[in-house]
């Protein structure tokens, strides 16, 4: 990866802000701009955060368990420990590298520790300010090495689906399935699943994000898994639904209206369309059914080391597409009797159209 | 659970600092409040806050997608769906509800929402005040049904314990044994393991947080597996250290040791003991027998809803412990080029002594 290119660009951009350095928090923005690989429990248990001078090599601060990983993730990181906490090192270091002014990242910093940053600053006479979106603004276009690892992740993702589903039962419980599936997706190489597994049978499944229960499996219900996986740090997110036994013809007919909504957004996606846009077509597919109202959520979201990220294709988003984004496609029908029905898949952006990520096509054409 | 008993106690508090409401952001506390039991993914990706007013019954603020779950976890919560975003919702509610002032919980809300708050607070005449630990200082006691459920956690976990251990042999990589425990874990019935589970051979085991890698394990080596898992949402946490073979005579003397600083500080746990003296009188004993400097951390934590919470048994927590409390006890030492030797337990403070929630008894009495 070319972490230099990607420290450079937010260097120049620190430039023109006027600030000397960045404190970068975000834990997939720290990796993005240097591929450290230390993962945080949470926002109050960090791996470290990264010090971006204006110029110069970055410094990754961090407590003593985490040194060695360091080193061997990012060999071109300045490394500095904290046996005493993050501030009383960035007094130092502050101090030491001449620095006046610092950005940190507000969105992912707890109001507690900006006030001690604050505090900091009018003690030490440094500027504090908050900044917003600055790394995530280089995030949203993957270049071909992002995608080709984020190709992996989705073959990776279909390969433990095809395994998983081969091995599908009646009466095996939600719980079971998902446990199979995550047990499966660290036995083939994953880090973990990108979220937590969805596995939901019939009624349960007309919660867009149900939690896998003790329900079990039907022939004669519809079973929606959702389920993505990290590999090499980047996502992937998919989501069948599908029956056990024969589909009737109320399945068959959700399905196939689902099915048709993805289609059409996914024909309308190329460089330049305006997110909203993409979403309005396939919500308007649903609505023209009569099921407007039970499709709930927006179309789709980005997807990179976060698997959930910008752009959203929503109806609240009206910018443009670029070539090089990758988001899902996942329109959805749910009925709070019958059950829920949501199709996913990933593509890239490119100028004239995307490219389906997924090679699965395990009940998608009806 | 007695939820209302909380919120009353919660809402005196507010009423003693002159707050109309109180927004709860962080996830375990607002579990304890209402029994919601949604999982968030990171601070960004939020199951939905509550809303306290002093008076009367509390609102959950969440979308769409978690309206079933939060109706059938906690059917007292009103339930505001915010399908414009927490703020339009919240601007709404402050008017209807007439809260002129709000606290927000300043150690788990982002700067960049904190600051959306305040002007929102500006725009509305509303005082935005932050605020910490109010809901921590009700967890730090258990009462007994929250002890009934940290037992039964603990419970779960040596059986998991148990049926793993039986089936340790040489050349198991430590990657494996800690997929199996895990996989153990939901198989039977946990919801996850409560950290990452550590599993850590030979030197590895000296990192006192090692993350499991490809070593293999070896019959005369020590092996180290710190391990806890989620149940009803509470949690367990239990280290256990042991060789395949033999133990030879510095594992015995080390193993001893340790446990006999365990002992002595489980017997001086009782209500109303300073925690950091219960940390002296385990250190004292390592200390004395030459290893001072290699137990480098302080003897355990709080476990409740989180795995690790308030009160600390740390040198620097002079404290007196309450009855109720649940605490680890777990003293080690750690060799850089030998390995670690941790013994950890979980009791709960009483008013005469202290309760051993564990049964599990393997390796402790060599």
């Amino acid at each position: 990866m070319d972490y230099f290119r990607r420290i450079f660009r937010i260097q120049a951009g620190l430039r023109r802000k006027k600030l000397d350095a960045l404190l970068v928090s975000q834990p997939e923005n720290r990796r993005y701009l240097s591929g450290y690989s230390a993962l945080d429990h949470g926002i109050a248990e960090t791996a470290g955060v990264l010090l971006i001078p204006a110029r110069g090599l970055p410094w990754l601060l961090t407590d003593f368990r985490f040194k060695l990983q360091a080193e061997a993730d990012s060999g071109f990181l300045r490394i500095g420990l904290y046996p005493k906490g993050l501030l009383a090192l960035l007094t130092e270091l502050l101090s030491d590298l001449e620095i006046r002014s610092l950005g940190f990242e507000s969105h992912y910093t707890l109001h507690s520790f900006a006030e001690k940053l604050k505090a900091l600053g009018d003690k030490t006479r440094v500027r504090v300010v908050p900044t917003t979106g600055l790394v995530e603004k280089l995030r949203l276009v993957k270049d071909e090495e992002e995608i080709a690892k984020i190709r992996a992740a989705v073959e990776l993702n279909e390969q433990v689906f095809t395994e998983v589903y081969s091995s599908l039962v009646p009466d095996l419980t939600e719980n079971e399935v998902a446990l199979g599936i995550e047990s499966t997706m660290r036995r083939m190489g994953a880090l973990s699943p990108s979220f937590d597994t969805i596995v939901a049978t019939g009624s349960n499944s007309a919660l867009p994000h149900a939690v896998p229960g003790t329900a079990a499996i039907k022939k004669d219900q519809p079973l929606m898994i959702d389920m993505g996986l990290i590999l090499d740090g980047y996502c992937s997110d998919m989501t069948r639904t599908f029956m056990l036994g024969e589909p009737d013809k109320k399945f068959l007919t959700i399905h196939r209206l689902v099915r048709r909504a993805q289609l059409a957004a996914m024909a309308s996606i190329r460089a330049g369309v305006v997110a909203a846009k993409v979403d309005k077509i396939a919500r308007d597919i649903i609505a023209d059914a009569g099921y407007g109202p039970a499709f709930g959520h927006s179309l789709g979201h980005g997807v990179g080391l976060a698997v959930h990220e910008d752009p959203r294709l929503s109806s609240r988003n009206g910018k443009k597409l670029q070539a090089g984004m990758v988001v899902t496609v996942e329109p959805g029908i749910y009925l709070p009797e019958w059950g829920g029905m949501r199709l996913e898949n990933m593509v890239v952006v490119r100028e004239d159209g995307c490219e389906l990520l997924n090679q699965n096509s395990t009940w998608m054409d009806l």
